[in-house]
């Protein structure tokens, strides 16, 4: 289990150690370094947004904490004013929009990396606070413009490059390959209609669950809510395809629809992200992402040897959150995906741990110096020396003890400080690395 | 009013638009890096604690925000599983110091950045949702150690150092001079003693106090608490005392106290404040810090010309917290400060606005460079220079739309992304800064 990397003395609140915590900073410097190569603006959201806005979204209202004050403690679910904190970083992103509409430039590149709570029970790699790292693309439908206009396919791509990118980043800290699976729902709407399926967004429902229940248990839903045994067999059916290759994914399309194939719809953009030349894209049809607000491109990213932990990022196309939630007469068309940074951090532990790593973290400190001190007396000499290496810009600390210098080192080797520094008896100074016991002579300029 | 720079769409809950989001992330890399530089370990605080834990604090219980399941609303305050939103990073750091003792390097250097809620009722640069930067120093008392001789006091000057550089450093951005005015508890404690003061703790608050209500009203209201009016006044004296010099310190109170001179406990800690040989320390004789867990050091730090905004940075010294609140055995002594970075950004906003920068920031976007599309159907081959541009580590986009140059310079500029890049026809690049027209070849290596 990896989350026993993970210390949290309240079920599903974690926190960390300063090694763990180390690592995570590591990580998090990847996935903002990747977001800002490709142009994403950091926006911040705050914690809470009304229970109203969060309920919009039907589905997850179960997870939602409530805040009440302890001086008047209420709750009104019927109250504008009743908050709660969010439970991902969209809904309130969309409300941002809403809000700022005036005075943001659109196309709207944000990103976003923050805590979420969620009040379900915690288990491997699912918390009740977790920090995820979004990016979105919002446009604005303007002069007549469609929302496949304003946001034309080409955006989707960049949001899918540029996870891939942060993902990929990530290998360098020990994380496995991360394969996105990509699917597009306009795809299987248009073939559902082919099928003649009753029920769409329940049909999408079952189908989603198809890794977790099985082919036959699929076939015999769909049956129970009314399908043709022949209708449920080819929802089956599509949903089994699974292909990196573009020519693939064509002929198996025309195999199953035959002279029906050009009334597939979404197809187009789906080989658009087979054609991006990355590794790490598969088409896979039996992703839906639930009874989401998701219009077009839906994405679920796994982790090589950690499929059984869920999808680690996630997302899709959204044509009508913004537009809607707001009241607004504008359409606001968007794309995003997360990244579930907490849990990405648990496997990573979890590597580490498996690896022998003593700390699990395998990063140093970033103070890279600790000045010895020679007796109590002398430490403001050590002190001075300090300074000065801090004013040329360097981490550094003054030795905490006074005592033997073994005692010393031994600290600096604990916290992981690369080096120590003496002040030696003709004042002039030495340096220590601690790890590889090298010693040379040390000068500050 | 400062505020007026923020958005809050729900009153106390700002949000910044991407421009004031530039601005407060160039704060924290300042305050970080100095926190880094002065080698502090950066952890995270969990956003909730048990209410018990909260409220063991007192003064602050009016001001916590309670949680509850939607599934299941229920405040129970005797449950030891009801959870509410910390108000500050000081009470959870003592927590965590209690929960992982056992894995930590005493003395532990800790920075925290993060959110904290506070329900009170948000005025000119107060909120309810705001970020806060703290630095702590917590020894552990082992080996018959006392207090002062597992922290010993070199190590509040180390605090007050950090912090000092981190406000030195924000100056950059355009913040006014910070003065951090220092006391200590036991230098009053010692001095009412002496007074033969009958309430040590209401004094204290009332002293606290004599900003707000002026010298008479001091007086007034500790002769009305059962102090005499001789009593009283000498404790409005010793309020009075504010100088920058370590000797007019000595002689004030040499002058006020005679033959009790030497019954003063803590005068010589304050003096070393006044010997770090900066320019932005004064000892303030009524400083009190209300009737928090502070033992020595205490510290509050104001902007030049934003003195009635209050402090921008508090803190001080506290010997119990941490054992106390754990209920242990051992003593764990401790000393920190905090910088409001929410209320100094609301500042820095206000002030560059009154400089009439346009926006309020004065940063450039990160992304450096915006690649021109010549036509919609040319966009791969400006994509495909976005992407060579990123490899190099340059963020960069392609412009979102293919329309008259004009108009995507002007998208460029209005996102102050600096400069914008052509294909030329021969293929060739050139350069273009939209800011000054300067425009050259270009190069990519």
């Amino acid at each position: 289990m990896a989350d026993s990397n993970i210390k949290t003395s309240i079920s599903g609140f974690p926190e960390l150690l300063p090694e763990g915590r180390r690592l995570e900073k590591a990580m998090l410097e990847k996935i903002r370094n990747a977001f800002t190569l490709y142009g994403f603006d950091e926006i911040e959201m705050r914690a809470v947004e009304p229970v109203s806005q969060l309920l919009a979204k039907g589905e997850t209202s179960k997870e939602i904490y409530l805040l009440t004050r302890l001086q008047d403690p209420k709750i009104d679910l019927k109250s504008k004013k009743q908050l709660g904190l969010h439970f991902d970083l969209t809904v309130p992103f969309a409300r941002y929009v809403s809000d700022n509409q005036g005075f943001l430039q659109f196309p709207f590149r944000r990103c976003s990396i923050g805590k979420v709570w969620r009040g379900e029970r915690p288990t491997a790699g699912r918390f009740r606070e977790f920090t995820q790292a979004d990016v979105d693309i919002v446009a604005r439908c303007e002069n007549g413009l469609s929302a496949k206009e304003a946001l034309p396919v080409w955006q989707d791509l960049e949001v899918v490059r540029t996870i891939n990118s942060a993902l990929v980043a990530l290998r360098e800290l020990g994380l496995p390959k991360a394969i996105i699976h990509v699917n597009n729902r306009e795809l299987l709407q248009s073939a559902y209609e082919i099928f003649g399926v009753q029920d769409y967004e329940e049909t999408l429902r079952v189908v989603d669950k198809l890794d977790k229940i099985g082919a036959e248990e699929v076939v015999s839903q769909l049956v129970k809510n009314g399908e043709s045994e022949e209708t449920a067999k080819k929802c089956l059916q599509i949903s089994e395809i699974n292909t990196t290759s573009a020519d693939e994914l064509t002929a198996k399309l025309q195999n199953l629809f035959a002279s029906d194939f050009e009334k597939l719809r979404g197809l187009d953009e789906l080989l658009q992200f087979l054609n991006l030349g990355l590794d790490t894209i598969v088409a896979d049809l039996k992703i839906a992402r639930g009874l989401d607000y998701y219009t077009g491109s839906v994405f679920e990213t796994f982790l090589e040897g950690f499929e059984n932990y869920g999808s680690i990022s996630s997302g899709g196309r959204y044509d009508n959150l913004v537009g809607k939630s707001a009241g607004s007469k504008i359409q606001y068309p968007g794309v995003g995906m997360s990244i579930g940074v907490t849990r990405l951090l648990s496997i990573l532990l979890e590597l580490n741990k498996q690896n022998g790593n003593q700390d699990a973290s395998g990063e140093f400190s970033p103070v890279q110096i600790m000045v010895i001190v020679n007796s109590e007396e002398e430490r403001k000499d050590s002190e001075q020396v300090t300074e000065k290496i801090r004013k040329l810009g360097t981490p550094a600390i003054t030795s905490p003890i006074s005592t033997k210098f073994g005692k010393q080192i031994d600290f600096a080797f604990k916290r992981k400080i690369q080096n120590v520094v003496f002040i030696q008896e003709d004042k002039s100074l030495a340096i220590k690395n601690v790890f590889t016991g090298e010693q040379t002579e040390y000068k500050i300029n």
